[in-house]
């Protein structure tokens, strides 16, 4: 897809690159992300996983649910996040739950893999099937999960998101 | 791989079925998920994005952080994750990071998909170049994000992770 790429998202994209550099001193890893709307900052976040021993502390994550506290929804639809680098698989998937419409990077998967983060390597695990991945994944075929989508399907105070 | 499945697996797999059905009732989505080591329960949690208005707010990535704030780690490894359903990226991409060893689960992508949950879609749209997927993903080449990780190099007290 053709995008025009404005001034404003050059200039919101090197925020995200402060906010990364600011972040190292700090004690985080070195990614920062901004979320915005038409130019307009909403939130942002530098890298907290060490300092909050919270392996799903990555920029990105942060910065959406910091958007989304404010904006008090679980929907960003419409709004765009800059990242210093290309969001890893976990970023990625949150940026598909939270129904974010454009994403801007600098770095790219290869340059972090280089830094030494696993991002390329995860990528490849989540393309192939689970039985061939690094780590165990392993189905229990005779321990039935379906009954709980029976109950939501039932359930008619559901909210589907 | 092969994995031999013990009766405590199944017992704690079940356990976040449970939760996944109770979690519904409590407003959350369809999922649950527990964090054992050696069958020893760590932490459990609901589906709560929703209630919470955090769209990363699954089962699995609550459990996980529940896990690493109460062992005060982001490390993971030695600990298995028992979901209801075979976790999305973005849960997959947390596992990855934590550093979990092994991942139980009952429903598979296809069931969540057939109950309206994107999971499968998204794991299709990762697998792809980011070019091509449906959600804009532009890197803006004349802007360059590796100042960052050059001093991320430099930077004597980062700790990696």
């Amino acid at each position: 897809m053709e995008v025009r790429i404005k001034k404003i998202d050059r200039k919101i994209l090197k925020r995200a690159i402060e906010i990364a550099l600011d972040g190292i001193e700090k004690g985080g890893g070195p990614f920062g992300a901004v979320i915005a709307k038409n130019g307009k900052i909403i939130s942002e976040s530098n890298n907290e996983v060490v300092n909050s021993t919270d392996p799903t502390a990555h920029a990105e994550i942060l910065a959406i649910r910091r958007a989304c506290t404010l904006l008090g929804t679980h929907n960003l639809t419409g709004y765009d996040l800059y990242a210093s680098c290309e969001p890893c698989p976990m970023c990625l998937g949150a940026v598909y739950w939270s129904g974010i419409s454009r994403v801007f990077y600098a770095s790219g998967r290869g340059d972090a893999a280089k830094a030494g983060f696993g991002d390329e390597l995860f990528y490849e695990e989540l393309s192939i099937s689970p039985e061939q991945r690094r780590i165990v994944f392993c189905r229990i075929n005779d321990v039935d999960g379906n009954e709980v989508f029976k109950l939501w399907e039932r359930y008619e105070k559901r909210i589907r998101y």
